[in-house]
């Protein structure tokens, strides 16, 4: 149904005549519509105006030529639904002016009805499908529990998360409460975003790799596989562990259709870790798009020699930067759609 | 001659009794007497000040008890000496107000007489080692030339270092300019620390994680290597690299006397991927110590049960962090000197 299905073929491990390409963060700040679009609303409202979510999910397919759109939206629209305050302040990012520290700040979260609060998303859902006419697939996303909670806790972006890791650390009990009230409503969205027709989904866990292998499979992990065991048999599930690598192996038996992998994680140690047969997507590095077009596709070709043609969808290692040029994220795309193994 | 020797025999790879311990950045802020030199003395007199200096590097060797005191100073000492400016600003961290992003800009840097500009350091390396009367040894330490790059460039500290990640991607040649005036620097400054009685050298690549392992190489660790082949007979070096665990293999080939894991990388893999005969310091989360000492205890005793008793330095896996009650860093020292194999 769904006229360029390579996304969907390397998700399921078919074999392909090139791999698919698509970036994270791919309907952003890079792309000068959408700063047109962002100087005449402010995020919140682009993320709750379906028609804007529409317009800018859909403008990296016709400006780049991405195989897979993401929908526009944010991570924290979760927390938000679940009666944390997020606000999105220019040159600060996400701030949550009553950080959840405290048992009591726990019991005040809330598990929403899906529909009531985030009704929006699942409309631009809806409105994205009829808009893409079946040309590419729709991915739905959702930030880790883990990831959720670091903003929750820390209540802004962090270079280390410490507030975020010592109230796991000091309050484990509060802390898991936290967790799991998250997990259940990601599980809920995740679920209502299939049914109104995203083709797969993705976690990203942005901040599983500020956690040692230990905490990261008490605090992080073991949340994530609650959402994929309960999605995998809807939907192909895609799990994104930033600085995640020694989690790989778990992971990779987890029942994800496909794992990411950032750019310190090189191909051979990535199949290495995660025993060669499940779908891997990255790893390059976002700043390396910085590089003039030519050295881009050098590069680019060499890492899908380096992954292999199958079970692998081209991707860089975490979200595209803003000050990186059209042409430049254009090369990137280019190069995979050119790739002759 | 020294009466503790248990850290420079880890080093060497003798059998111990029980492994080393010290912390990095022991001598700083978690330590109610030296926020009170913080109150008197701004962050730059505390360095310049051979007295100030040898006063906090004692300091944690008579109230935390470790095996080893490391020399209180700053890796941004050495682009302060080579002729960019370098401001420490409160709430804000290093603050260099003329980045270095040109060519013309790399020129004006200086490879500087080490004597004339951080004779201060090696006074109070002298005194401090008076006044250690050798109970302990001594560590001098220097950033990585990648680590001080990225500073120079950026100009502060950063999530991602783009714009020093942007310079070295559009302008190498410019970069790898910059990179070897930092590693001559580096070089004769820690010669110059050796003969002023440091018992062992540290380099810290704290941002080495940024970069992609083929990055790593070319910007990071061939420079890291020059200092390691300029060192090593003079005296044992200690490479860490923190997120760097991509390169532990080249790392164990280097002929450093150790390397330095953080938590990311559990005492197995990095036993695995340095090949067993290296000794390896690290790796507890610094994060961690905020757990109760109890909990601390049970952790540290596991930590030295994965990593073995010898060839190993119980250290942190990155710097003691300033909310660290004295008492838990306590219980961390003291459960590695109570460790019984």
């Amino acid at each position: 149904m769904i006229k360029n299905d390579l996304f969907l073929r390397a998700l399921k491990g078919e074999t392909v005549e090139r791999p698919p390409v698509w970036m994270m963060r791919q309907a952003g700040r890079y792309l000068p519509d959408f700063m047109k679009l962002k100087e005449k609303y402010d995020f919140f409202t682009r993320c709750r105006t379906p028609e804007l979510a529409t317009e800018i999910t859909v403008m990296p397919i016709h400006q780049v030529g991405t195989d897979a759109a993401i929908l526009f939206s944010d991570i924290l629209v979760v927390p938000q639904a679940m009666n944390i305050e997020v606000q999105m302040k220019d040159g600060i990012g996400p701030w949550l002016p009553n950080p959840v520290r405290t048992q009591t700040a726990v019991d005040q979260v809330i598990v929403p009805n899906i529909e009531e609060t985030l009704g929006y998303v699942l409309d631009a859902v809806k409105m994205t499908k009829e808009a893409l006419n079946d040309e590419v697939p729709l991915i739905g996303f959702a930030g880790s529990p883990w990831t959720i909670l670091c903003y929750a806790v820390q209540g802004q972006g962090s270079k280390n998360f410490d507030k975020a890791k010592e109230f796991c650390f000091t309050n484990p009990v509060a802390a898991h409460t936290l967790l799991q009230k998250i997990t259940d409503t990601t599980i809920a969205y995740l679920k209502a975003k299939v049914a109104a027709g995203v083709d797969a989904v993705q976690v990203f866990d942005s901040w599983g790799g500020m956690l040692s292998p230990v905490d990261y499979q008490e605090f992080s992990w073991k949340y994530i596989q609650q959402i994929i065991d309960a999605l995998k048999d809807e939907t192909p599930v895609i799990a994104f562990g930033k600085g995640c690598w020694f989690a790989l192996q778990e992971m990779a038996k987890s029942g994800a259709s496909a794992l990411g992998v950032d750019w310190t994680c090189s191909a051979r140690n990535a199949r290495y870790l995660t025993g060669g047969n499940i779908t891997l997507q990255g790893n390059f590095d976002p700043s390396r798009l910085l590089s003039p077009p030519a050295e881009i596709k050098k590069m680019v070709t060499q890492m899908i020699n380096e992954f292999g043609k199958d079970r692998y969808i081209a991707n860089l290692g975490h979200g595209i930067l803003p000050n990186i040029p059209v042409d430049n994220a254009k090369a990137f795309v280019e190069a995979v759609k050119e790739y002759r193994g």
